[in-house]
């Protein structure tokens, strides 16, 4: 058997030599955090190379993931799918080992990293989502939710405010079974941290009510053993170890240097690691004596096989728990949601209401028929109007809640979020005003990027915001949002479109969507059968005149009111006007093009387009011949009437311009 | 003389009236802070009235800018020009008392605070600049650069991720005159914070380096003014001072309680908290000797005349660096940039460059003629190629440097920017890559909202960014941007473009500018006199064809290179192709529509634009008879080449979509 040394050399050479072939990448952060990682995954995390998607397996995510090539040897070496020929083809195009982790592209990679620091908040929401499940399914003597989190940090995700906002709200809700292991090695980009990174992080973390293990010798495995063992036995706060390290550990002229962070050593300096190091095997090659004691595979088999011999006991005792834990680990949505009845309830109340007011309505009937709804609000709930009739605010003392309040941390929450649909059994959603999406965006992207369906509400979608002015008042989000790929933005003009954006997001698995809904109160409008079916199209005509067009109003949420009013005027005045409601721009270009072109003729080329938002965004839908009403410049602080009215957002406005394009 | 408690009342009864009258406000906060702003306000904080502008007064941030009462009732009761029908118009569209403060609407107004948290780090920001600008130009005897800042937060203020980022570092920089009180009340917008928010806060700025005052009673002058005058002492490290307060303090039935967080107190309450205040008088009325207890004209005026007297010692002493000193506090750049040799240099020299490696050059040629230049970049300067021949290091022992290691933090770097610019004598800028932009957007929106002159540098600026992968390579943050108003987002081609966006950031006073680089090399074109000059107004012809054109090829950045090779096929095939480079869409969009015609003919409607970015915003430009090649999903990891060309960024594809537009 290999001394744990050579085991931790693997990683090195593996790493060094991967970065070395691709010429591009980080040696340092593997070749640093090698023994710590040969410890963690050889003897504490619990995992079967054979079955990456075992339930109650651990979770490991690498938050500081430009050290790609530490997870990629680790799991190569332990046995997972992925060969030393995809090690070979590091950074390279189509490769299964992209430079940063990426959720899909490596079998057992469980996160997509993202920039620095949100690894970390993933990973409290993985360990928050296993806490829930746990509470929510085990039973005496049947803990069939049960395992751990481990998250490797550096200094850039400890220097990011995300770390603080996640690691705050881990410490109050005492997340026992989350460990953070942290690469405290000095160096960043810059060079060394001393310069702008001065924290006592061990007295940070203990502010926050975790359990500190600090000066641990990140090359000694006992030390690290030790470390790890103390990190299990809190079962009430989470862990962080900080563990000296010396950067690219093994480089003998590079190490302990930025030299080493972010570039290939050099063919020089990999020959001199490879002496010091003892690692006399040529570039990409491993003993066998190596890989066998590295690998995982029938340790991990049995892992499972156990866990799913007790699973099949609870399934005998708990037969609907479950069903119930099954079907929302495969992420399938229960049989009936009373959808239509909800949509043809809305449409036939027809009622004057804020969309978020509607969406507290979707969510009461919604509720009790999905347990996988996992809610949420950066501390606005009662203006987000989040907290449905059976939501339970989870906290350490009540575990099995299905509602967070997570504080006014809304970056944190989007990567939370994140991180709890990762882990699986859940659909999260959390809400914020839509300005402060921008607070929160890249974690919208990366859900978008990793292909999770969490859900965004955003409330005060506009100047309706009213008195809290401009810096309160969203104009360029919603656009942001609509050019985020793989993102499905809904802004619905009334309750019936609420419900069927609603239904439209929990339809959507294979990514996000951000539901954005207004203050005030909005007019239901009315709807025949097939406008109804329509809605989910994303653009559909709403209302039509006698024959062909001469002009179609363009219009989304609150402004759709404001369109139907003022094509009431214009065809009273004898013209012909269409007015097109379109609450998801992405799915009304995802029609095909004969739908399309029926809602929007291309003969048809006068367009008026309208939304209290950016006005760019429109152009490609109503082209040269056509306008915009929106918003050019930031808004002001005010009575929400007033600023519709000082804004031009009034059927005055709206037919003095339509006029324009039509004379 | 009134006591102190009655100064303080007359904060109360301000902001409960007028949030009573615009029945919409925070009422809250004012009433608890009172009694802090009465000490810090009338025994500490350096002003004059009667010119909000003093360069040396103190600055007062409210980073809980919500409770803007609170401001609002200091600024009037002290002599601010800020009369009570002024306060009366609380929250009304046109009015000087928005709802959150806001830079340019109210005398005596520091800063646009923005969304929570922001103006900590504007402080933090505010704090550095005075310290920077002091090692510069005090001298022996001359202190002539010698204020205080101070900032009130909230318990948002302190969730937010970014006081982590700002606070971290300013502990790092030993900011020893910056004093932040935390109005700790225990209440948020969700209800009691123990359920979110547990920190040991006092332990978790003792992390950062920060001398801690906590426990104070905010209701107990006498504390209040032993813990200010300890925060003066030490000046080696910053001070929060931690105040235990009742929120709404005085409305008897609601205080303490949420219920008077963000809603007016109600009628009953108002007039309840009157007589629980023994404060008699009507609404928005303020007895002459409680005006007299407040008013600061006289001393602030006492001052300000002593400094100006000091300063009149110091010009003659030295008088090239008051000279200097004046002019840079009047924003005035110096006589000459050499801004044209620079440009006709970099033409001449025509050469293949990154136009991150041209930013250094243009860098290093203005920094010895600008003393106002404070760069920076989030822990990425080797890669944002920042740091000029010139830029030193600014540190506690270090502070006349001119260069900040912001670490990895990039909304705090945003948002100190922000506070440098608004503090006067400084054009801060700062970089990051392009992607990691969305961790700092909304404080670019806040430098645009306040019309600040700060510098975004954004490298790295494609899927050109190659190995790192989709979650580094910016897609849809180009045209996030160039939606923002009043932000001038500049994409230069090559090097001569670079240096004009460069000098059009400086002349660019009343608003931020982002500067978009690449990573990768771009070729030099070539261009005659009147091409040269037409490159400052955002879009010009840079190759045309004889006659008119039948297709014309609209590029920026990386992608005109592109565009002129496919031309040139094109044009050697017959066509008629012109091509417009376009670095800065909203400069092309101010000029008038002669130029813009000319430009972009409107018979000349097949067009195509092409750059590695979202598609959507070229939309407006091409019409609906013309074609974008862009991005529509995320990037790959690899080399930048296989990736242009993966994605469709090749000549022969500009050639096949243009022919087929053609055809």
């Amino acid at each position: 058997m290999p001394s744990r040394f050579t085991l931790a050399n693997a990683i090195r050479a593996l790493s060094m030599d991967a970065v070395q072939a691709a010429n591009s990448g980080h040696p340092g952060a593997p070749m640093g955090m090698a023994d710590i990682a040969e410890v963690l995954w050889n003897d504490h995390l619990k995992h079967n190379p054979g079955n990456p998607t075992w339930p109650d397996r651990d979770r490991f995510v690498l938050s500081n993931g430009h050290g790609s090539m530490l997870l990629y040897s680790l799991l190569h070496l332990s046995g997972y799918d992925l060969a030393i020929d995809d090690i070979k083809q590091f950074r390279q195009l189509h490769s299964r080992t992209p430079g940063h982790p990426e959720l899909g592209y490596t079998p057992g990679v469980e996160t997509t990293t993202g920039p620095l620091g949100q690894g970390l908040a993933n990973a409290v929401g993985l360990a928050l989502a296993e806490r829930t499940l746990a509470a929510q399914y085990n039973r005496p003597g049947h803990d069939i939710v049960n395992h751990r989190t481990w998250c490797f940090v550096g200094d850039g995700c400890l220097m990011e405010g995300i770390s603080h906002e996640a690691c705050s709200l881990a410490g109050t809700q005492g997340l026992g079974k989350l460990t953070v292991i942290y690469d405290d090695n000095g160096i960043s980009i810059d060079g060394e941290v001393a310069g702008w990174f001065t924290d006592d992080t061990a007295k940070r973390f203990e502010a926050y009510n975790w359990q500190v293990i600090a000066d641990v010798d990140g090359h000694d495995p006992a030390a690290i053993e030790d470390a790890i063992n103390a990190a299990t036995q809190d079962d009430q706060r989470p862990t962080l170890i900080i563990c000296r390290t010396v950067i690219g550990f093994g480089a003998p002229n590079k190490q302990g240097t930025g030299a080493c962070h972010g570039a290939a050593l050099g063919e020089d300096e990999v020959a001199a690691a490879r002496q010091r190091l003892e690692w006399s095997h040529p570039p990409f090659h491993v003993p066998d004596e190596v890989y066998a004691g590295w690998n995982a595979d029938a340790a991990g088999q049995q892992a499972e096989d156990e866990w799913r011999q007790h699973f099949a006991r609870y399934a005998e005792a708990y037969p609907e728990l479950a069903a119930e834990l099954e079907r929302r680990w495969r992420g399938e949505l229960p049989g009936d949601l009373g959808g239509s009845a909800l949509i043809e309830d809305a449409q036939q109340a027809c009622d004057t209401l804020a969309s978020r007011k509607a969406s507290l309505g979707v969510l009461n009937h919604l509720g009790p028929r999905l347990p996988e709804l996992l809610g949420g609000s950066a501390d606005l709930a009662p203006s987000n109007l989040t907290i449905w009739e059976g939501a339970r605010a989870i906290s350490a003392q009540a575990p099995d809640g299905n509602y967070l309040h997570y504080g006014v941390r809304e970056f944190a929450m989007g990567a939370i979020m994140n991180g709890i649909s990762m882990h699986g059994g859940f659909i999260p959603y959390g809400a914020t005003f839509l300005t402060f999406m921008e607070y929160m965006h890249n974690a919208v992207r990366m859900a978008a990027i990793a292909r999770r369906q969490v859900i965004f509400v955003y409330t005060h979608d506009s100047i309706g915001l009213g008195e809290d002015g401009p810096t309160h008042q969203p104009i360029e989000q919603l656009n942001a949002l609509r050019i985020t790929p793989n993102l499905a933005t809904w802004r619905p003009c009334d309750a019936t479109e609420t419900s069927v954006a609603w239904l439209a997001a929990l339809k959507r698995q294979d990514g996000p969507t951000a539901l954005v809904f207004s203050r005030q109160g909005l007019p239901g409008q009315q709807r025949d059968v097939a406008q109804l079916a329509a809605i989910e199209r994303g653009g559909y005509v709403l209302d039509d005149c006698e024959g062909t067009p001469e002009l179609i109003l363009i219009a989304t949420g609150s402004e759709v009111g404001l369109a139907m009013e003022a094509a009431t005027q214009l065809n009273d005045q004898g013209r012909q006007v269409r007015v097109v409601s379109m609450p998801c721009a992405s799915e009304f270009d995802a029609q095909d093009a004969d739908y399309q072109e029926a809602v929007l003729p291309p003969t048809v080329t006068r367009r008026l387009a309208i939304e209290a938002s950016h006005p760019d965004y429109w152009r490609k839908y109503v082209g040269p011949r056509g306008n915009v009403i929106g918003m050019t410049g930031y808004g002001e602080s005010g009575k929400a009437e007033d600023l519709f009215r000082h804004f031009g957002f009034t059927v005055e406005n709206v037919v003095d311009k339509a006029r324009s394009l039509l004379d």
